[in-house]
């Protein structure tokens, strides 16, 4: 069963915020997370390869990725210092897309234990602008999560 | 000649943007900004004596630094995540002051060459809620930010 992604905009702020539910407790989800093995097996757009360049997930750590599209030239990366990694808890960690160079986010994700052995993130993105928000919007950022997301509900459910 | 610290605050947005200049090339006010022998030396509040614990400045690196008023128990501790160095010309990093844990702003640092040897910082630092900004004003932000850079004016005037 796959819950959904609910998101919102904060009216006239850089800011996104969101919550998704997952049938597996919090720790699994953050492990799913924090262990590069498993998160390049379902970060979104699933249609993409995802290749990890540097992984040290601690805080004061960072991450690197790179997308590829099967078939196709040209590829996607992403990089991000990692500013908070309380396993099982909270990851706050920047993020950048290098093709815009410069303009840099802040993810903060809370992971938390709902009974039944489910759990949920509830998270929020800080734009640097309100222009930077949008061109993300537009770019499908909703969609690459919630394709993501589904895959990390099969990762869940394989155990 | 102190040019004064120029503060911005978009209205609605958890965003302060601020322009600081100095009578020094970009190149040295950025070393003083990744230094931290340096850095200990001008960062406001300057009735405080600041000590470095952990220093990597480098994009992916991370820095804490803590600070004590003389002849005062008690210390403020200070740390973050830095996402881009880029010597001379930008720093881009997290900021969290550790008594209100969780709450992670972004810094987003310009350093900016201008005529006759002068520079320019030209600065955001984006907060996860309009919440958090305020209580940084309160606690007295933009003032330990003046005080710190007219130390850095007197530093930079020593060469």
């Amino acid at each position: 069963m796959s819950t959904g992604l609910f998101v919102e905009t904060l009216p006239g702020q850089p800011i996104v915020d969101f919550v998704r539910e997952f049938e597996a407790p919090a720790a699994a989800v953050y492990t799913a997370h924090a262990d590069p093995d498993v998160y390049v097996r379902w970060v979104g757009p699933t249609t993409y390869e995802t290749a990890v360049t540097a992984w040290d997930h601690r805080s004061g750590g960072a991450y690197r990725f790179v997308q590829r599209e099967p078939g196709r030239l040209g590829e996607y990366a992403f990089r991000g210092a990692i500013h908070t990694a309380r396993p099982g808890e909270l990851i706050i960690q920047t993020f950048e897309w290098e093709g815009a160079p410069d303009q840099v986010s802040l993810d903060i994700m809370r992971f938390e234990d709902l009974p039944g052995g489910r759990s949920r993130i509830v998270g929020r993105s800080v734009f640097p602008s309100l222009d930077n928000l949008r061109s993300m919007l537009d770019d499908g950022m909703t969609e690459g999560m919630e394709t993501g997301y589904r895959a990390l509900d099969d990762l869940l459910r394989e155990g």
